[in-house]
């Protein structure tokens, strides 16, 4: 296999340029087209890697591709899922070339989409390519790539309840998250849930002159910073009755294993130009934005806030807040104890509405699952025999969640980007050895995979 | 002197509606030359009430008008302050007669200025020609009419520096304020001064991601939130060191007869649409808004503010606090104890700056002194024996601190007004009432001055 890669390489890289070069920006109406001819050539590689079957659905937004090669109906089988829309590219101005004119520098490709996710689910298709043209296709392969995940993927779940039967698979396997570092391959296997909301507090009718009324009348401002201020204690524990009820307790083993993934703390602080860190007592970074649950107010607002000064007491405040979960908190328990807390803690002087936005649960990988001991072998053979480090991003794909109600079956986020790489951002890049690099580590996880699974 | 006012008291009204058809709003470069004429209409009606001078005065803004009546040297002099500016009108629609075309509905005059301050300013014209014209005149008057109020009086304080002779006097005589109501007249007695600031915390360089950075970096609306929190304990008293250092108490018998003022806690909850007031722990709303400092948010922001979610962890949060003071606390040294305060309760995760915006000192008149007695016997005699009632306001006028720092002369704020007279709103107004009582009481507050004087 890894001769083929190697003889097809340059075509691999012109054929993920082609793809690239079409700017199927999904939150964008004015490349509706684009959308739709990027689906069509998604459709069309994946004929030519092989498979038996490829379609378009339609949805009520953008497309999903869908194909398959069944070899063997009691043979296991993957689903893999990616999609072909890409983040808007503006500003265009800090491209140092253009957005949609892929261009190799310093052995990176240089392009939105380059890493998310086109160069990353084309890498499944090569894969594909690969293990047919080389007959070491080891089980049945089924593939989704949708074109709405940076819109929120509104039309998927509607697409994966009506289409069961047809997406049935034993795993589903996703690039579109990083590993540490080119010589310090990871696995993702924890995703933290979402719980996100807006509170609104009110005091007088009106807006009040802070000179006449200051003193008497509740500042709603005031009220929401010590209700928000209320709800973590000096050590940074969250103080809402029950919130930490269902989260799974790591064993000791655990932690160390994650903590063994290279962190800089110098480095970590350096780049966000901050003197300290501050989290919860008891836990170390890794630990605090993979495994442990938070609360972040990620906006605020009330009262004048134009130039100059106004003295109002002002009759409104409104914060948006949001509570990363882990396992196993439920993101619509925790809304309902947020919710009933912050009504509880209100004092009289005041009105408090608490306003749903959206939410997901948590997701985590057991590490001694069959399907991520396929993709540490995977990892492991393609790295020379180094073990690859579990990890846990601390973000939410709130799909991946999606799967594992709708199909029953869990998720390996197998990703090969970097942090560099600067998804969404201007100047997006992949690294062309992450991008070989998968190429020769997908086959190796079916290899596995059908192994263990026998 | 009833009988002179009662043979003009129509002349008297369509005079002061000649004033009010000029609008004169300092706010707006487009009624500048309505300002130098509304200038000029005052400087002729203080020649025509019988002063021995009166002109006017230059400034880098809106000119000053001056005029004086000086009747003996040895005999103390009244200095008399207003403004002849107004607030800008918008939004007309909103009016019910147009505001510069006066007119009258139900025993009152709707016209913007008719209350705020040119109604207010001009019972003391009509006054002075009352006892100029009845020869019952019995001591000295300077009348100082300012048209930069509503913007700030940026060059009173220049212009009352450089004519500190020409001002010179024994007490000054405001009416720009209110009384309780048409059968309970008050005299303000105390403003309460102002420290207004804007804070700054900042957590890391840029905003992130709230998944991936969320629980292991300090998120500065939270920290916001906690220092803000933490500047109040319990009993809504301030924490700041120092801070109550140099608030004078007041003696039980002052307390008692400052809540004799009649308050009805549930109409002013009602007109509210509060369910609870809150404030310092021990006193009453009377004292809450009168003799007690407050702290109180203004306005805050930060993060995302727009519609939806944004899973952001920013960078920034803002408030605008402002501290109302009462005596003999010094707006320059509470910027400063709360400046190092702030500094000091700022985790090492965040960096804080502190920006002052403005301030002012409070002010009060001992109701013991002269200057308040000959006000309140003046009252006492035109609403036929009913003893006013000394009130605190809340608010801030900084132009009377200015006064008694610049000119070391106390002030009387013996306003005519009442609370429904919409100052800065549509529909302003002032009673016809209220008007002809200020022309009557001002010249019981000239004798009664004299006389306890000498």
């Amino acid at each position: 296999m890894k001769t083929y890669i190697e003889q097809n390489k340059d075509r691999f890289l012109s054929e993920l340029f082609d793809l690239l070069r079409i700017p199927s920006v999904s939150a964008d109406p004015k490349f509706k087209g684009d959308m739709r001819r990027c689906a069509e050539a998604v459709k069309e590689s994946i004929l030519k890697a092989g498979a038996d079957l490829a379609e378009i659905h339609e949805t009520p937004g953008h497309p999903v591709v869908y194909g398959e090669k069944i070899i063997d109906p009691a043979l296991p089988t993957v689903l893999i899922y990616g999609h072909y829309d890409v983040q808007p590219a503006d500003p265009y101005e800090l491209w140092e070339t253009p957005p949609f004119e892929p261009t190799i520098r310093n052995e990176r490709i240089y392009a939105r989409g380059s890493c998310d996710d086109k160069g990353q689910f084309y890498m499944h298709i090569k894969a594909l390519e690969t293990m047919v043209a080389t007959g070491s296709l080891t089980c049945n392969v089924k593939i989704m790539i949708e074109g709405e995940e940076e819109v929120g993927s509104d039309h998927l779940g509607t697409f994966v309840r009506e289409n069961k039967e047809k997406l049935k698979a034993d795993v589903i396997l996703i690039s579109d998250t990083s590993i540490i570092a080119n010589d310090v391959p990871s696995i993702e296997v924890g995703l933290r849930g979402l719980t996100y909301l807006e509170v609104e507090v009110t005091g007088a009718n009106r807006d009040l002159h802070s000179g006449v009324y200051g003193g008497a009348v509740a500042n709603p401002i005031n009220v929401l910073c010590e209700m928000i201020a209320s709800m973590k204690d000096e050590n940074n524990h969250i103080t809402i009755p029950g919130f930490y009820d269902k989260v799974q307790e790591l064993s000791a083993e655990e932690r160390s294993l994650m903590n063994e993934a290279p962190f800089d703390l110098d480095e970590y602080k350096r780049d966000l130009a901050i003197d300290e860190l501050e989290g919860e007592t008891g836990y170390t970074t890794i630990e605090r934005t993979g495994i442990r649950p938070t609360l972040d107010v990620n906006g605020i607002w009330g009262g004048y806030t134009g130039e100059g000064a106004k003295t109002v007491l002002p009759s409104k405040a409104y914060a948006k807040i949001s509570m990363r979960l882990v396992p196993d908190q439920n993101n619509d328990e925790i809304l309902d104890i947020f919710t009933k807390h912050f009504l509880s803690i209100a004092p009289p002087s005041v009105k408090v509405v608490v306003k749903p936005h959206h939410g997901g649960l948590p997701y985590v990988t057991p590490v001694d699952s069959v399907e991520y001991k396929a993709a540490e072998l995977a990892m492991k053979e393609a790295w020379g025999g180094k073990q690859p480090v579990p990890t846990r991003g601390g973000g939410s794909i709130p799909i991946v969640a999606l799967f594992e109600q709708e199909l029953g079956v869990k998720s390996i986020l197998m990703g090969f980007g970097l942090d560099i790489d600067a998804l969404h951002s201007p100047n997006e890049s992949y690294g062309l050895f992450n991008f070989y690099k998968g190429i020769e580590t997908i086959p190796l996880f079916f290899k596995y995979y059908t192994k263990l699974k026998k």
